[in-house]
């Protein structure tokens, strides 16, 4: 279904679009499942906490069928190319797993920031687009973004390589301040933090600030994240391995919105 | 005002009430601005985090007289009487920054357990009292109780010395688990965060499991902690500093019900 004009006014205004319900518990199960399954592999592609617990897995939609078919899905396809007005491919895949316990910070960040310095991106024309595998809870280290912010271009940033497992360019305190007292409604504050079932979709501006705190509970809260670029827009420098800053500049061709449904079903027959 | 047999019942249950609205933001303002005085006092009772933020700040009652007022307060002193039944001492006090971006996480522990390992304090006839000084929200480090959690007695934890800059005998991710797994209603989870504004007062059993996650936002979140002991039930062992763990055990006579709003009235007079 097509983003209304009304959504497409409140992405531009606040950065981001929440869409509980995008998917079923049936098409979400199955990706969980398999989502547990990578993380317990011995694959390159999964990035660890300091701890050993899974932080990210990158590149699944190259190696697991269910996440090829997330990747390619239209109800996340379509909405992107929407916005853009073009085809897209995807320039990176995480299922990043925010493990009970264990799951750490991700510090203040836009994502374009990355994309732009270490892989060369033009213009912050690729989006994040995130599907809930697990429930999202206040409790457990829900993302948190802070509205409009993504209308500042990119910011000044310090690479951090040493407070987590994995370096990013992080914002400073002074100006997440400041951007929270600009997003802040009256009496209120300038933090959102979307909650919802497992299968609901959240879409997200390259330029929006965002950061998540570390999860200190039993419930894990693991969300993929298909980062969709305009294919016009592809990445010109190659700095990070090919897994985690794709180059494969093909555009995607979504498969059928029953595609995902339907391969669930099969692995539940077959597993009878 | 006395508390009720519902709200009697409701903490025997629960092992928590929640009381919104107790202090008048007048009151609260004056201790928001004192704890901030005292945070960047030299004073050794502040405890910092590893990165020399404030972390908690010792025995406020004993050098600041708006904190004094505090501890003698009725709104706090007789609910607490009414559950033991006898006069109380204050056993600890401490004033909690949880400091914008800074403050760190308190790992799942049970107060009591640290009382009776490190203070020789025979039963679990002491509680913490809590009084919100900034407005606590979902996002900015809230402290998370695990319902029911208090009819296990004592858990067995183990001393933390290294995670954050304060020792601690903290639970298990197993132990964690179990117990939220008991306190979760269907299709919900095992933990509540209450939120409110400044002037909220929680308070909960020393048995009770608590922890609450980093503050990684712009939005300080400072609570002060009564810790009031029965008298009969005071410590026996003196391991600690006497302005961590106290050895005056004479009972607390409160002030008046206005005493501490006299108090803001005339320090806001004698600055203008």
């Amino acid at each position: 279904m097509p983003l209304t004009a009304q959504q497409l006014r409140q992405f531009a205004e606040e950065g981001y679009l929440f869409l509980p319900g995008c998917f079923s518990e049936e098409e979400v199960a199955i990706l969980r499942d398999e989502a547990e399954q990578i993380y317990r592999s011995g694959r390159q592609e999964v990035w660890r906490e300091k701890t050993g617990a899974p932080r990210t897995a990158f590149a699944a939609h190259t190696y697991n069928e269910a996440f090829r078919l997330l990747g390619h899905h239209p109800r996340l396809i379509r909405p992107v190319e929407q916005v853009f007005g073009e085809q897209l491919y995807m320039h990176q895949y995480n299922i990043n797993a925010k493990a009970a316990f264990e799951g750490d910070v991700w510090q203040w960040h836009q994502d374009y920031g990355t994309w732009a310095r270490d892989d060369g991106m033009p213009q912050p024309r690729a989006m994040n687009i995130s599907i809930f595998l697990d429930e999202v809870f206040p409790i457990n280290g829900p993302l948190m973004l802070i509205p409009k912010s993504h209308k500042h271009g990119t910011l000044a940033a310090g690479h951090d390589t040493s407070t987590t497992s994995y370096p990013l360019w992080t914002l400073d305190p002074p100006t997440v301040t400041r951007l929270c007292a600009e997003a802040a409604p009256p009496g209120g504050v300038g933090i959102v933090a979307p909650t919802g079932k497992p299968g609901s979709v959240l879409m997200f501006h390259g330029n929006l600030v965002h950061a998540s705190p570390p999860n200190i509970t039993p419930y894990s809260r693991k969300i993929v994240y298909l980062t969709l670029c305009a294919v016009s827009n592809h990445i010109t420098r190659f700095t990070r391995a090919e897994w985690i800053a794709h180059r494969d500049f093909e555009p995607i061709v979504p498969v059928d919105d029953d595609a995902l449904m339907a391969y669930a079903r099969a692995q539940c027959e077959a597993a009878e």
